[in-house]
């Protein structure tokens, strides 16, 4: 018994809008434990869709439209499920009497154009639409083998739909058998390639399964589990996750909705230690992401977006004479900066980046990519940290790795293995 | 000839992720004018990838994938391929070599399960990966008939792949038979709503069209026209995009690929003016944006990020009294933060932002969505404007939205105009 996602709109063909339905029912089925292997996107276009539906019909048993449920000419999804399967339309009274009453509620009268959203196919159940005009519909064309459910594209109709009538309708039929729970390892300072070797016996289990992913420096392995409650499944991926973090040891800085940015500061937290910052290249993007988290205030004090030399030498207190000898990308002025921001801001821990984000900027022996990292320390030492991202990296990316990499020495240093 | 978008990967059925690359190859196929009738997503599964590739390989020509071209055991996107079209993978030393370049760039060695990154389906060209280590592939499996791109799924990579590679393929060999082509109009300071009834008869227009848009406060409208070369495409969408501009006056504020930072950076250059920044509630994220334009260091000089108060009075010279009287988030305090950081970096204009961006820390009086942003002008005058975005906007709405008001006042003022 399987699930399949079919999303009807040519402005997702076009790109003009991103199909964040289909992920939402991906994540819903997922929920439910109902499998489903393919999603297809097709235009407003009855022949293709037709196409469509004869391929999904026969390799599973439950289909989910999305779209097309609209009052206008290219709104097509239910009059072509209707033709495929070979049976009429039908107008029902009380759709009719539904929408004229959503209008006169909002002080309109209903248009010629919406009695289109009351035909619906002979022998199909109204899926009610508390929110929106158009009804979706449950209907069984062939029978139990087969089961339709459409819904509007409008994300906040469709989710009140899923909710408030699917979820129910899918219990009572049986279509869930357990459950998928999952729960994602989050790790920095390890390529993926080199953490999939390590953790290599753990991606051919079946239940729970192991699935490396890989973005913006940051690595990810999530753990999936199949089981008839969210209790059996989390039995299931404890003791996984329990030997992949003891593989990964510092390299895996967290789990699930937790960042770099949340699990400094719960460490600086515990030790009820302050931060400041100073940043050259990243231009506050460090301070950006340490914001993001509620409550930083408790330990992020503010700092210095040194883009200039001049700032770093008279806010820092950075050495003129080895700003002009090192250059403002090097370990040293890195090192400064840190040590001048921790001072200025009276902070425990003093944070810093300066480096070449490009496009410009690059030469020969500084490329485009180097970016140096300096921590000054509540006793007092500082170091710093050379990275060379390398030159094809973009401005952006070079810019978030730099400020993740200074959360990620930070961290190591608070969990006293830096 | 006709193309289709094949993603691969269980984490876009799970849902995980959003699959934005299918919105990306959709927006590009569209500028180039090819057409595409059906996208597929398929999970991690051999088997069930080639039915995907069965099915498209008979309905399009031009099969696009994305995903799977990882180290890992889950990626199996070209050898599937392959195997479909019954050819053996060959391992290509120039990958090799190019992968081993990129680890040692980055002063890491390459794991022997990159060496799976190196095969390529016999007879099939590699498509070039500048940053990441996963080529794609080029491959004609049955002559002229199809022809297969494959992409990672990593969207950076897949953005530099297609733009450097991809579409200069596509046009050398005649794939582009006509085209569209857009103009995107971006406003800021007036409701999509507000805007789409100025606006109302453009909307109707068939080529060009012009489709409103909105997010994050931002409103846009696209202007598309479909010709037969660039040429006569900008010829319809010229005259337009001048009516539009004259209709919404000072609230369109650019085009296409210009930002608010961007924009705020030309005039900066062309007043040889410089700025900097006081940010309390965006912690650093309004110098981030400005400081995302290449080349913004000749008029950003810097900031203070003062998320603590005492940072405020310190570095910023805010007055202690006033801090106490009206509070952090007051218009007081947001032109005195304005004044102090012009003064302290010694800049031409000052651009401050205090607020509550909650989800915490909200009173009667000063509620969640309460901003104050302060501009300090090069004459010496200063003033503050007060925004109250509401309650239920996320802390990253809030912010996000604070930095682009932040930057559209100091537009205004340096049209003269604010």
């Amino acid at each position: 018994m399987v699930a399949e996602i079919i999303c009807v709109g040519t402005e997702l063909l076009l790109g003009d809008i991103l199909n964040s339905n289909a992920q939402f029912l991906g994540q819903q089925l997922a929920q439910l434990g109902i499998p489903h292997y393919y999603q297809s996107v097709v235009g407003d276009n009855r022949e293709r869709l037709k196409k469509v539906i004869a391929i999904a019909s026969e390799r599973s048993q439950l289909l989910i439209f999305t779209g097309g449920l609209g009052p206008t000419p290219d709104d097509l999804t239910v009059e072509t499920i209707a033709d495929f399967f070979g049976f009429p339309l039908i107008e029902r009274p009380e759709i009719i009497e539904d929408i004229t009453q959503k209008f006169n509620q909002r002080g309109r009268v209903m248009s010629a154009s919406n009695r289109k959203q009351a035909l619906i196919p002979q022998g199909a159940e109204i899926l009610a639409n508390l929110t929106g005009t158009a009804p979706g519909i449950i209907w069984k064309p062939r029978g139990d083998g087969l089961t339709i459910l459409t819904f509007p594209g409008v994300p906040a109709e469709l989710y009140q739909m899923w909710s408030d009538v699917a979820i129910p309708y899918l219990k009572n039929n049986n279509w869930c058998q357990g459950i998928i729970q999952s729960c994602t390892l989050k790790f920095w300072g390890i390529a993926e390639s080199t953490l999939a070797e390590k953790v290599a016996d753990f991606l051919y289990l079946k239940n729970p399964t192991v699935a490396p992913y890989a973005n913006h420096g940051e690595v990810k392995l999530r753990i999936s589990a199949r089981a008839d409650s969210p209790e059996i499944a989390q039995q299931l991926i404890t003791p996984i996750e329990t030997q992949l973090r003891e593989i990964a040891g510092l390299d895996c800085y967290g789990a699930n909705d937790q960042t770099l940015a949340s699990v400094v500061g719960e460490l600086l937290q515990q030790h009820q230690a302050t931060l400041s910052v100073a940043e050259s290249c990243t231009g506050g993007g460090l301070g950006h992401i340490l914001t993001q988290i509620p409550g930083s205030s408790e330990y992020f004090l503010g700092g210095v977006i040194a883009y200039n030399n001049r700032v770093k030498a008279s806010l820092l207190n950075v050495n003129l004479d080895d700003l002009e000898e090192y250059g403002a990308v090097s370990a040293v002025v890195a090192e400064q900066m840190a040590i001048g921001v921790k001072n200025l801001l009276q902070t425990n821990w003093g944070l810093s980046i300066t480096g070449i984000a490009g496009p410009g900027g690059g030469t020969t022996t500084k490329p485009v990519g180097l970016v140096y990292i300096g921590l000054a320390t509540p006793q007092g030492s500082v170091e710093s940290l050379e990275c060379r991202f390398g030159e094809k990296r973009s401005r952006d990316w070079i810019r978030r790795v730099s400020s993740s990499t200074a959360l990620d020495l930070l961290r190591r240093h608070l969990l006293g293995k830096g």
